[in-house]
């Protein structure tokens, strides 16, 4: 899968919030991970949230992951960049340590690997200062989770190379992530910097009891917050001007600069009393959810405004949201590849290609898996088949697809949360355009069959129905054949109200 | 309606953006408005914004909106205000034109009549000047587009009476917005405080070539942004603090006060060259899109950020989310006050219960509709029809509900985006605790079936199959009895793979 993800192992120096992050990431893609740090709670941190990421990417993803990469830990910086080809550094933010640990990974990595530093503030130039191959090392500053929140923000040093930009380009990219390149290095970069502005000026409002913290949450999330995940400050305001245009708006901002709307001319003082204030008020907000609580309802929300962007303009994604099409996209080839080398034994008994667990957004009011959510694992379950055979996007693009014409369902237990679930699937006949498929939904814990899904797919070819091409044809009916002696299932050739 | 929607007439003092933005959001829950702005172009931006507005919310809702209310255009002040409880000023940010034009909607409005006031910077008590009954007057500053963002922030002057702050809360809540009590008032309030922080740090950013503006906002909206639309800058920082805890968390910020992560103890010049600058970057970023183009774009990402919110936290929602949420239930109630009010004669036809408009996240790789997104319709519509007999989620909790048993979908058309869909709904035969639907998707433009949906539901109570209670029973059997004579539909008693 070298073409598809252009790294096999990477090594990440330093597992806090930030190295769990990229560790999950990394893993998440199926690339394999040696991580070095010395705290003794590493292991546990990383491990929790590498759970965490698992769990999200079950939700966030419409694609089968590849299989996870392999998580070691050991035991210093040269055994964990010892065959690495990307090397991320996430160690706290003192610029005597990170010289220190840069110069260790400079003089024991592979002479072409690459270096990301996670700093989020230091210049590049400074930290590449004693390096013998300063020119492999480049600013690669992610965001918190980094496993969800697709931004790097790439800066580079002045001994950085070209090559170097271009090559952590790619490989971001490759993990689902947005890199975008700073044109000239400075102190917090930027992305630290507007945060930085925002957050004295919020220092200020609890100070001076303006609001509280919650007010001040909710003024965001309810209001720019909204805005800012899919559109940034410059193009909001763009359309905020309206007809008249940009340069028309921005004339209207130049006298309110001179107004009193700031006390950033000011810097607060964070002394016990303004922390203690904070703290108080940040408990009372928490409402008495701990910080594992507060991580799952956020990542569970990110991966709900992420799917909504990736559904934007036709599907082709916006934002954020683009940058998850991109990673599925990905995904899907790597599907493919593994889906085609599967052994024709396997054929003879009812297929298991595909499996879910029921999440909390499947629910109706009753608390049971909603009745359309069958129907969507019947979907994935069909899609997968489809991909054995050799259909996907990719073909579906150039013109050759299959369409569900018809279906039927019977639900025989309700479903409820968490439960994990295998379709098995049977080919009841195929022949011509006809493709004639029976799925049973079986409850992983239980081996009870919840619900069965029969439907007829007919192929279409640029727009027609039409036979498949001979290679598909082929695929299917070997397939088919295989099955041709699978006793007809329970439930197959109903009408609905039809007496059992 | 009035204790669902506490106003039934308002109206709106200035027609620009933001006043139609006001606009838009009243009428489209049933309110009437009356406008007043001399602007030669008012009424037709007030138009343009009105129909952006609702095809927003032809996707928002999973609710059918309410009969919008009417809109006028008057001459005067006087005309606008006569009869409206709730008045809304958004005229231009100059404290003399607002202090005249507040003068006048104190001399001819109701007594009682609430004033909002959508300034974004001056000072409520400032405002307040002058005015004969200066207790109902409030800041209530919105954010753009007005008709989707549910924040409002309330900010009293002096002379605000504590009963005119609830009032205000209670009539934007009603409204679907988020109202936020800003305790002290002060020039800009908080949320744009924050905005002018964070765009004064921008300015520089750009001005000093650091980056550009689409860098900027891509920093923005693959980041902090996404965070932001559902927590807002403390709980995030809570979450990143970890085990910690906010305290300690605070303690490694003091120092980075003092660092130069910011350049906001200057202000930067808005002279014709950084104008310029900004400009042609912008319209570079827009990449030849247009505002309005634009404005939809913004639209179809904001509905999608809320309907994923919406779905968080096991469909409670979350933030804006529950916004949402809370104003779907207020619709719903509306719905069902007035398909209980609806006269038996409309039964003996198929029913319209159920509309909606096919969104992005609803298509396939194909582009088309998604096979089980054409379920969630008809399972919609069965909701709507179990809701028509008295069935929702308050009986559900009480022990009587349907479920569905078994389903048959016929695929009939391709299904595009945007789309907007109508189902129409028979009763095939109902008794017992048997319900045999049968629904038509019809394309709401040409009239086409695009697909059909048979089921049946069986009525369960704490738990069993059993008979529905007698006022349910009386109303199904009085809706199957007006439908005994309508046609068997095509399609009926279908089995899959059945000839034609």
């Amino acid at each position: 899968m070298s073409d598809l993800i252009p790294i096999s192992k990477a090594a990440c120096i330093g597992g806090g919030v930030i190295g769990g992050g990229w560790v999950a990431r990394l893993i998440l893609t199926g690339i394999d991970v040696a991580v070095y740090d010395p705290a003794p709670d590493a292991e546990r941190i990383v491990g929790e949230i590498l759970a965490n990421a698992t769990r999200a990417y079950g939700k966030l993803t419409a694609v089968p992951l590849p299989q996870p990469g392999t998580l070691t830990f050991v035991g210093s910086i040269a055994e964990a960049v010892a065959g690495a080809e990307f090397i991320q550094e996430s160690v706290p933010e003192r610029l005597d340590l990170k010289r220190r640990v840069l110069a260790e990974i400079d003089a024991t990595a592979e002479e072409d690997a690459l270096i990301g530093s996670s700093t989020s503030g230091l210049l590049p130039s400074d930290l590449q200062v004693g390096l013998t191959y300063p020119e492999r090392l480049v600013v690669a500053h992610p965001y918190n989770p980094v496993y969800l929140l697709p931004l790097v923000e790439l800066v580079a040093g002045n001994a950085t190379s070209p090559q170097t930009l271009e090559r952590a380009k790619l490989i971001y990219g490759a993990l689902g992530m947005k890199p975008v390149v700073i044109a000239k290095e400075i102190e917090a970069f930027v992305g630290d910097r507007l945060l930085e502005a925002l957050w004295r000026e919020a220092l200020w409002l609890i100070k001076d009891d303006i609001c509280d913290v919650e007010t001040l949450d909710d003024v965001i999330r309810y209001s720019f917050g909204l805005r800012w995940a899919q559109m940034g400050l410059f193009q909001t305001y763009r359309i905020a001007g309206g007809e008249a245009g940009m340069r028309h708006f921005l004339a209207q901002f130049g006298p309110c600069l001179a107004w009193p709307w700031t006390k950033l001319t000011d810097v607060p003082d964070l002394d016990d009393a303004l922390v203690d204030k904070i703290a108080m008020q940040s408990d009372r907000q928490a409402n008495g959810r701990g910080i594992r609580e507060l991580e799952r309802i956020r990542d569970d929300n990110l991966v709900a405004i992420l799917h909504g962007l990736k559904g934007a303009e036709n599907g082709a994604g916006w934002g954020a949201g683009q940058s998850l099409k991109v990673f599925e996209d990905r995904l899907w080839s790597m599907a493919k590849a593994a889906s085609l080398s599967a052994p024709a034994a396997d054929f003879a008994r009812p297929l298991s290609l595909h499996e879910t667990t029921v999440n909390a957004a499947w629910l109706d009011y009753n608390g049971h898996m909603t009745e359309f959510r069958y129907l969507q694992v019947f979907g994935d379950a069909s899609d997968a088949f489809l991909r054995l055979i050799g259909i996907d996007a990719e073909t579906a693009a150039s013109g050759s697809s299959f369409f569900t014409a018809e279906t039927h369902i019977r639900h025989l237990h309700e479903t409820k949360r968490g439960t994990r679930l295998r379709v098995e699937t049977q080919v009841l006949s195929a022949g011509g355009k006809k493709l004639h498929l029976f799925h049973r939904l079986i409850h992983a814990g239980t081996g009870a069959c919840h619900a069965t899904g029969e439907h007829i797919l007919i192929h279409v070819a640029n727009g027609k129905p039409a036979d498949p091409p001979p290679a598909i044809a082929a695929r299917l009916g070997e397939i088919a054949m295989a099955q041709t002696d699978l006793p007809v299932p329970d439930g197959a050739g109903r009408f609905v109200g039809q007496p059992r």
